[in-house]
């Protein structure tokens, strides 16, 4: 059996007894019930995921994959491509917004360079892990963007670097991305998995002009229209719209569901790997928080696509899992509040009126 | 000059200028110019209200006022008035949901009994500081809910509470509050300020059920008729409609606004005092974040009316500050990000395409 076969058979169920458990407890502290909104909704899923009642929590890791995309070529980024392997390094050194986070948060930050144009190997950066497929992706206006068996070896490094940080403690693992012109890819993605128009799902990224933007959305219906033939299954419509890094996503959510540690999805690009892995494995999406609203266009449309209500709401469009971080940091707390506030019994405090 | 007019005076304008510096350097940050959204713009409204194009960030506080309410008596809660003093003393021993945030952040929690009914200074609360105004206000379907100097006294609390947390070193202080049947007089402080119709502002608060929800429409509808001539300012307002805790909020308000100390507001009740706050002293607004939209009924039309932006929207309605403490931690991550970022020169990582 495949190793991605044996981990969507390892994805179970949630725990509903242990979710009935821990909304029990959390009507018994010291606040009117639900009172803490979605607060008490994270903590009884996070349980239910977990297998837990207790919601005990380790540590937190993000896991951001890097890659490059040969739909670059097609005009589409208002970035140089370069910038993926600059900022590559960036993120390694400490300098980048995610790396902010994952320091200030605690959390591990594996950075894995899935294929990044400029291989950096020989002499890598600190902080980065280097397990390359290729050079980056094809331009998927020419032909599919990578190969069946490039596309499942990039899935396979997601389980790997998921079931890695499980076993190294984490019970929270976001996922993020750096990529020039990743929100092409997403865009062609997310349109062929939940069949939004295109566009209503192409936006400005890292902020593309008006002529960039009707560049990226021709190349989306173009690719489209090439590759219809393969939207059958996760693989192939990785395969044929990339990219590396967002199969890396797709790989991470279905590692961590199988070892029953919740994902917390970043933004637009991270979004189109939550809908692959949802379209490879049946259940992984049980086990995924959303983190936030982006502001790139079609990701609310998307998100609202999938049924998926995310936590923030905040105007950001980076990436790198930073819309991630920010919401484990807030399942933090709520898992905070649920352990540590204390019960009408033990504080005293009189009930409701009857 | 009186405590209050002095501290009305000493509130300045927004430094235009450490915004500037503080926009400009956030657009030289490794990212795309505006992608970090709303956390932007809270740093660079931080720079403006601190006068420090720097953000630098000290130590947070939160304000938590407790006081009880005569209008209890008409039976406009879902628990009952001995419920204040008893969550005044889980509050200071460490078993509230603001107990835990304030010390998961590392925010000095000061909390303060400005009017609860019981009067427990005798064998005083560990935690708690006594700066008792009146054992509650009066029922205020029956006359004033407090005299003129009785409000004057608690704004005076609030504002001398804020500078000394000012003092003490903090440079953010959220505002929250415990007192039950507090969202009665909320909603009418708030109906009375935005001219919004009561029955839009009035929600079930801690839970109430259907009959009591009717006759807390009722109060606050009569409430407004039997004191409607008192609605000039915001010191009588305070009086007709209470309560002390309210404002007090709305005196720290002014004090941290004088201080410059940016104030995070909290849900329904919080906004009340945010909006007398601002009859009171012009430019009391400027200094201020609303951090989360209750589930309260009629907070996301408050809100609206004030011109306020919400950061967070999870469904909360506990209060006691719980919802500023989340913002006032995604304030601090935001001012990480700023500070600790690289720049596109220091990180080496090319810009946008021209």
């Amino acid at each position: 059996m495949s190793t991605i076969d044996a981990t969507i058979r390892g994805i179970k169920a949630l725990d509903r007894a242990a979710e009935r458990d821990a909304l029990a407890r959390l009507d018994a502290l010291t606040k009117p019930p639900g009172s803490l909104g979605r607060l008490e909704e994270i903590v009884a899923r996070y349980a239910a995921i977990r297998g837990d009642a207790a919601a005990r929590i380790g540590r937190g890791a993000v896991l951001l994959f890097a890659g490059d995309h040969g739909v670059a070529a097609a005009g589409v980024s208002a970035y140089p491509a370069a910038v993926t392997v600059e900022m590559l390094r960036n993120i390694g050194a400490g300098g980048a917004a995610i790396s902010v986070l994952a320091r200030r948060f605690g959390y591990e930050l594996m950075v894995t360079d899935v294929g990044v144009a400029t291989d950096t190997s020989a002499a890598p950066f600190p902080g980065v892990r280097y397990r390359r497929v290729a050079a980056g992706t094809r331009n998927f206006l020419d032909g599919p963007a990578m190969t069946s068996d490039e596309a499942i070896r990039a899935v396979e490094i997601g389980i790997e670097t998921a079931v890695e940080a499980a076993g190294a403690g984490a019970t929270i693992i976001g996922i993020g991305e750096m990529g020039i012109a990743n929100s092409t890819s997403a865009a062609a993605l997310l349109s062929a998995t939940t069949g939004i128009a295109p566009d209503r799902l192409v936006g400005r990224g890292t902020g593309i002009d008006d002529a960039g933007l009707q560049r990226k959305l021709a190349a989306v219906e173009r690719a489209l229209r090439l590759h219809r033939d393969q939207f059958n299954g996760g693989i192939e419509l990785l395969a044929a719209l990339g990219g590396l890094e967002i199969a890396a996503m797709a790989g991470a959510c279905l590692g961590a569901a199988a070892a029953r540690v919740p994902v917390v999805n970043d933004g637009f690009i991270a979004t189109a790997a939550a809908a692959v892995a949802d379209r490879i494995g049946a259940g992984v999406r049980d086990a995924m928080f959303f983190s936030h609203q982006s502001a790139e266009g079609g990701h609310a449309l998307a998100l609202a696509a999938m049924g998926a209500r995310p936590l923030l709401d905040l105007g950001m469009r980076l990436g790198e899992g930073t819309g991630a971080a920010l919401a484990m940091n807030l399942l933090e707390s709520a898992v905070a509040l649920f352990q540590q506030m204390a019960t009408f019994a033990s504080a005293g405090v009189s009930g409701k009126l009857a």
